[in-house]
């Protein structure tokens, strides 16, 4: 099963965690598996997922070894939920971004600079992520699947709208997609000293997006 | 050292295989080489960096063991060869692609095609570039920042032509590689019966990078 295919609760956590469905019934349950996610985020992210290890995960968590087999059965269990956890994270990211009312154009901007922000807090996102497209192919293609038909639907809103183009296509989701995904690996995981602010980066990208490169129309 | 730091010939072969210099010096010592790599590709393609075995490549390759070692190190060198290998392809690939007497514009159309072809019939390039964030950061960084460089390159050479607007930024060439790394995994890899053929999905993008997708401008 794709983490695609989990149901996701507005705070961020997973719905359902697994195909064996354990999910915290409890506020304290719920403390506890978000203590074990951001926990897996640092051992995962740091080491990678084949030197991280269940422990490394509970010790960073102060969660005892037997908490951690009451929600996940396995490292692959939770390194799968994990990604879904960061793929909602980052919905929810552009989706706090993009409050008020805004242009459709100014959706796009504001949702990019709101992911490189959020990249840049959050930097092992891309190795985590990343990862996935060899430890967890399905939840890796998943990600890229459900986060292209989020931008399609923007797009043929905007379009619904009259602000953008008729008939928006895959193809354009897709193309957005990747300026965002590489304008945060560039300016968020690798910045340097002397990069424009996320919000100029934005309106740069912003613009290519509304008119283009061509000087003659 | 990064693979970027590699001196190339324009045969596809890295001049220079590693830190210990060692190249092949005959044509058949270039050609045993050439096997090594491409066997390489196989074995890292199908079973991941960490699987894979320097035996697989040399039997792969129809090579004697001591073969690779005149030629490499160890499997890290081996991978980084071969990462660098696959940039000095992609680049090349573009290359051939643009061939002729182009606009600005359609050269970037052409390179697209071109890329997503490459693309198509070796679809293990993904996997081992990817992998390369893991296994030799180095490489995987400088290969995206030599492309990136290349497309600031000819963006500009378009502006200097007045075919593109003036001043083109690092952010440009980072969106427009972003649009195209995608665009090759969605439909080169994960490409599915139905979708459009590559000349096609290649002048939907161009049309979106020359003219951008607002109405009013």
């Amino acid at each position: 099963m794709g983490a695609g295919d989990l149901a996701r609760k507005p705070n961020g956590l997973p719905g359902t965690l697994d195909a064996s469905g354990k999910r915290p019934r409890t506020e304290r349950g719920r403390k506890t598996l978000r203590k074990l996610l951001d926990a897996a985020t640092v051992e995962f992210g740091e080491r990678g997922f084949h030197e991280a290890s269940i422990s490394g995960i509970t010790r960073r968590a102060g969660v005892a070894l037997g908490s951690f087999y009451t929600y996940f059965d396995s490292k692959d269990a939770i390194f799968r939920a994990l990604v879904a956890d960061m793929s909602d994270s980052v919905k929810h990211a552009a989706r706090e971004a993009i409050a008020g009312d805004l242009s459709a154009l100014e959706v796009e901007r504001a949702a990019l600079k709101g992911f490189l922000d959020f990249a840049a807090k959050h930097k092992e996102i891309y190795r985590i992520i990343d990862e996935a497209e060899f430890v967890d192919p399905a939840s890796y293609q998943s990600h890229y699947e459900t986060t292209a038909e989020r931008i399609l639907d923007r797009l043929k809103e905007g379009a619904a709208k009259g602000q953008f183009r008729a008939d928006p296509q895959e193809v354009h989701a897709w193309a957005l997609m990747g300026m965002n995904v590489f304008l945060g690996l560039r300016f968020a995981i690798w910045g340097r000293d002397g990069d424009l602010p996320s919000d100029e980066i934005a309106a740069a990208a912003n613009s290519l997006l509304a008119n283009g490169i061509s000087v003659s129309k």
